[in-house]
């Protein structure tokens, strides 16, 4: 087992990562309020793995509630988050009692806003069961729900007290949602981590193989990689935008499509391809780079290209992005492979060639 | 003008309370991010203020979208928080974009848990128009909306940038309202301030008569209280529960009946009866003590009793409270009169007998 620290004062917390956690009570239970918990998961991983968590807690003396909800990102708004809100105030959950999210990104980001609207805030517990989950949405504090207009608009910095990423839990993961995580494991790579991104480049296939010990390499350095901008910048006010390369292309297309048409990291895939394509005209990347980050994409099984919403369409979904100023559209692009950069002056004419040259 | 600071380091904040401050532009200024504000209200005070707040931050060169949501606890839910989420994007609200919650406690509420949450956090500005909201929901950042199960169980600990407190918004206050805001004003006293509960035993009926320079000392002198307690315990993790004296019995009232059918100063005063009654029981107020707080609501038109829910009711309903551990209610009674206590030990015999001695 490998264990990180993410660095924030008070709100600090362990990310542990490793073979057979869901087994290992003592990990859980020094951060516990009290003997309580709830567990939302949802109905594809809760048949996999609900029953084996609840045992372990409850071999420990914890009393475990929990609700199941639908899978997916469609489901990632309103109505289903106030089934946790429910499932807390049936079982009359206190605010002592520590809410578990078992399961992908979606579970982790509902599970984590019930967890900071529940009472004005529970403690809570990231169990992430997808690779994007534990490289990435289980890590960092960030939750929210989608609003029909917008993507994760409403929504809380909350922090986990303890994320478990039990690498066990990907031997079930579907393939398709396998290659998602590592569109934001390449992320790390491209935007602050040049190494990295050379051994990625040697091992996406034993990643693709699902080899245990380079599954754990490639969590544990995302993970550090996310750990250290969130430390430096907790609620995005300036460096943390970075973790936000090809996602606001890529957001553009979850909505365009609707929810749950593409999988997040997808859609980030064709959407780093854009920023990337966009990096190239400013003069940043040559072509021979941008080939580069689309080979490795599509070693991994992932887009290169977005689906043909057309241009204009894709202007003005990106226009509702959070990273948007004084209505000026921030962009994530790169400077270099391994280099990223937040850049607020693109010429539109360069945006909308990007966008084009990277639609299907 | 008079002017308080809520000392919550980076989030510290005023207060200003005086006559006239809707079309004091400059004091709004200094706290925004940038010239953009989105302003709710409700259909009562929206029509009687609205214009002139938007006309003040007009000409001031901000640009001001609102909302108009409808008056009442029994709108302070999910549909209605999402008017204001459906609002700021319709409007491209950003991040940097200021809120500003122009009204009583659940515009407060609601506008401060909105803004909470809209991509993640935007700044927001109270700007409260009722008693209650002036001495109490406006300072010290709890926001909520109300779950069928549960009065302010889904909501954020989010603290305002600036709290706008006009006294002259209390001239079109209906007198129950006055009353209700009056409750909180006598908590204030009874829980920690016995000078100030003295100040009241004599010039209660210059606040039922809105004599200004009365009404503006009780809003100071409350506001510094609330302030000092919010700035030692910001969460609620101690003292801040003081706060709620006669709010466990109160919200059972107002559950019960249904959101909307007392006013929540109404039921605060009950349920203060209820918790004085307890006290007694407890040996710590005299039976003259209990006598004296109910003299001082009667001269405020409120009610020193709760309604026939049945005892059984009550505790159930008491029991969802957030104030709950480890299944055991802690309540907040009083010492002496100027001396609020939480205490978690009170034999349910006698909290049964002090709910049915103050029942209708």
């Amino acid at each position: 087992m490998r264990t990180l620290n993410v660095a924030l004062g008070d709100r600090a917390y362990p990310i542990h990562i490793g073979r057979g956690l869901l087994d290992r009570a003592e990990l859980i239970l020094p951060h516990l309020k009290t003997k309580r918990v709830a567990i939302v998961t949802n109905d594809v991983v809760g048949p996999l793995y609900l029953d084996r968590l609840r045992s372990t807690l409850e071999a420990a003396g914890v009393r475990a509630a929990s609700v199941v909800l639908p899978d997916g990102e469609v489901h990632k708004d309103w109505p289903t988050l106030n089934r946790i809100f429910d499932m807390l105030l049936a079982e009359r959950c206190e605010r002592s009692t520590t809410l578990v999210a078992l399961g992908g990104g979606v579970v982790g980001d509902m599970g984590g806003f019930a967890a900071a609207c529940y009472q004005r805030g529970m403690p809570f517990i990231q169990i992430p069961t997808t690779l994007l989950a534990q490289v990435d949405s289980s890590v960092g504090g960030k939750t929210a729900i989608n609003h029909p207009l917008g993507k994760n608009m409403i929504g809380a910095f909350y922090q986990p007290k303890l994320v478990l990423a039990d690498i066990d839990t990907l031997a079930t993961l579907p393939a398709r949602e396998l290659s998602a995580g590592l569109a934001e494991v390449i992320k790390y790579g491209l935007i602050r981590d040049g190494e990295f991104l050379g051994w990625l480049q040697h091992n996406l296939e034993r990643l693709m193989a699902r080899d245990p010990e380079a599954l754990v390499h490639a969590i544990e350095v995302s993970c550090r990689n996310k750990a250290e901008v969130v430390a430096a910048d907790e609620t995005e006010q300036g460096e943390r935008a970075l973790l936000n390369l090809g996602h606001t292309f890529g957001h553009a297309i979850e909505t365009g499509l609707g929810y749950g048409e593409w999988l997040h990291g997808e859609a980030v895939a064709a959407g780093t391809l854009m920023a990337a394509e966009l990096s190239c005209r400013l003069g940043w990347l040559d072509e021979a780079g941008v080939e580069n980050i689309a080979a490795l994409f599509e070693r991994a099984a992932l887009p290169v290209r977005g689906p043909k919403l057309g241009v204009e369409r894709y202007l003005e979904l990106m226009a509702h992005d959070k990273k948007v100023e004084a209505g000026r559209l921030r962009l994530v692009l790169l400077r270099a492979l391994g280099q990223g950069v937040i850049h607020g002056d693109a010429p539109q004419a360069d945006i909308v060639a990007a966008i084009e040259a990277r639609c299907r």
